[in-house]
């Protein structure tokens, strides 16, 4: 129930690395879907030795296709629906250069599934931890890449990680229901939250400062690295300004830290989902756990903003304009 | 008086080429130094077909330091004061893991100075264009690295956009002041304002967003990818609300023009600070026009952000914890 078809995703990197050189591999999709192939590239850029990683939204690939797109790239897109335009015209812009395309997508036999070389069908509805399996599969396939290409020394402890990251972010958010209604009753008439994380959830708070908060909740909403806090966004700080710490457990909960502190001491309105509170450590060893981060924040942070969509009584399905006009 | 000091760029990357393989170029720095190695860093992932590059803020470099950090790599540092202390570290990292350090910084004889390899100190007060040197010579850096490493084919063209892009900004910057004064006068009251850009200039709206506005002016922000806005941020588009839009002249126009259709048609309080209109086409031509673009809007917007200090009698240099305080 809560584990991914490695499967699937060995025969797909051994079909590649079969019949090609890999020297490149590019994550290409919008929005979300961007943000959920950040950790996958996070994690390649750092472990490989030989891989050039890139990370695009899908139409800057589109308008400004790098140089080097070709035969010896493995471009992985994502989108949830299959149907964003910029991602699909993506596929097509990586087939027409050579490259090996690898979608993930919620929908079977829509357009980013049909226009790709190899697809997974990812789950989404049935749980919090199906909500992960896009992210998750990003993760697997760029393992498999760095394994197979040039083998990974934490190979064993990352596949350890997969085994149990899926089951443990379930139990986390279950258990978060609590925080979350304290967290909703707290910021629902907030004027503006900013959200913070490091490392490989980076782009989970970025995500849930553009889709959460401003798509889905239409609150202002800012967000950046808690490394680059202190170089600019933190003289917005003064008492009772909102914000979300995504905290890591790993490398770079030194950087997470140093933001707490700084919040703590000017009383900012500060609500922290600390993935160590939530029990990452039960799923994955010190040597990768850094790596794991953004399931669990993205896991539990998304019962606070359903909680957040309850108590303001607006539904996170609600649009402005997506669905109902063209643009 | 507005040309970069090309020899040495040259003879730096000369010296490190004679006596390494270069495989791996790594940028690093916080904040707005962060921002200004960006356009380097879009310039060298696109155009390279070999170099593994990188762009990092300096702390998580320091705490989750890439596990390919060697000999085999050039790591590209910048900080304006040459004391920020993350990045004087990174150069200590840096140095310790075998890499060739090279940086940027307007103060002889600081840290950074004194802890890399290489030195170039830039320009600042003069003028605009000064303002623009430490960009430019990372991006100089950039070319001569892919030119010496693996030759590039367009090398002519980047250093004919240099000869001249100095004097255009700077020209350009001083006919901006009476659409700056507009710009002041209409978002003086703004709860908050969103930046947007695309390509190149994607980090200069960051910037301007955590710099100018948070850090400088203590207005609420929050900044995306123009190519991002239509999968999360425009549901927070509504009559009035405050949008800066940095327009490209080059293989991204088309994002951000598309973007600028949506906020014109409903009506959102817009300013644009379009290259074309600033000339940018005067600087370089068709082929590598794209990379110039970030000079252009930083030199810019420079003097929208020093009129809307006037009229709201908030000077540049307020702050609240910044020089005042241990963080």
């Amino acid at each position: 129930m809560y584990n991914l078809d490695m499967n699937k995703v060995k025969e797909i990197v051994a079909d590649i690395v079969k019949t090609r050189t890999v020297e490149n591999v590019a994550f290409v999709g919008c929005g979300a879907s961007k943000s959920e192939l950040y950790p996958a590239k996070y994690f390649l850029a750092n472990a490989s030795k030989k891989l050039r990683v890139a990370h695009y939204t899908a139409n800057e690939f589109n308008c400004d296709t790098p140089d080097w797109l070709g035969a010896n790239t493995v471009v992985i897109t994502a989108s949830l629906g299959g149907t964003t335009p910029e991602t699909v015209k993506a596929n097509g812009v990586a087939s027409a250069a050579g490259a090996a395309v690898i979608s993930l997508t919620h929908s079977a036999g829509s357009a980013l599934d049909t226009s790709a070389h190899y697809s997974i069908i990812h789950g989404f509805e049935a749980n919090y931890a199906a909500k992960l399996e896009k992210m998750g599969y990003a993760m697997a396939l760029a393992l498999e890449l760095v394994q197979q290409v040039e083998g990974y020394d934490k190979y064993e402890q990352m596949l350890a990680g997969f085994d149990k990251i899926f089951e443990v972010c379930e139990n986390a958010a279950r258990s978060a229901r609590k925080a979350a209604k304290k967290f909703a009753e707290q910021y629902k008439d907030a004027p503006v939250v900013y959200v913070m994380s490091s490392g490989a959830s980076a782009e989970v708070a970025y995500s849930s400062s553009i889709c959460l908060m401003m798509e889905m909740q239409w609150i202002n909403s800012g967000s950046f690295h808690a490394g680059e806090f202190f170089h600019g966004p933190f003289e917005i700080v003064e008492k009772d300004v909102p914000f979300i710490l995504l905290m890591n457990d790993g490398k770079t909960r030194p950087i997470d830290s140093r933001a707490l502190d700084f919040l703590q001491r000017f009383d900012a309105l500060t609500t922290v989902v600390d993935a160590k509170d939530y029990g990452l450590a039960n799923a994955a060893s010190g040597g990768v756990i850094t790596y794991f981060n953004p399931l669990m924040h993205t896991a539990v942070f998304r019962v606070f903003a359903e909680e957040l969509s309850f108590i303001r009584q607006h539904p996170l399905t609600k649009r402005r304009y997506m669905w109902k006009i063209e643009y």
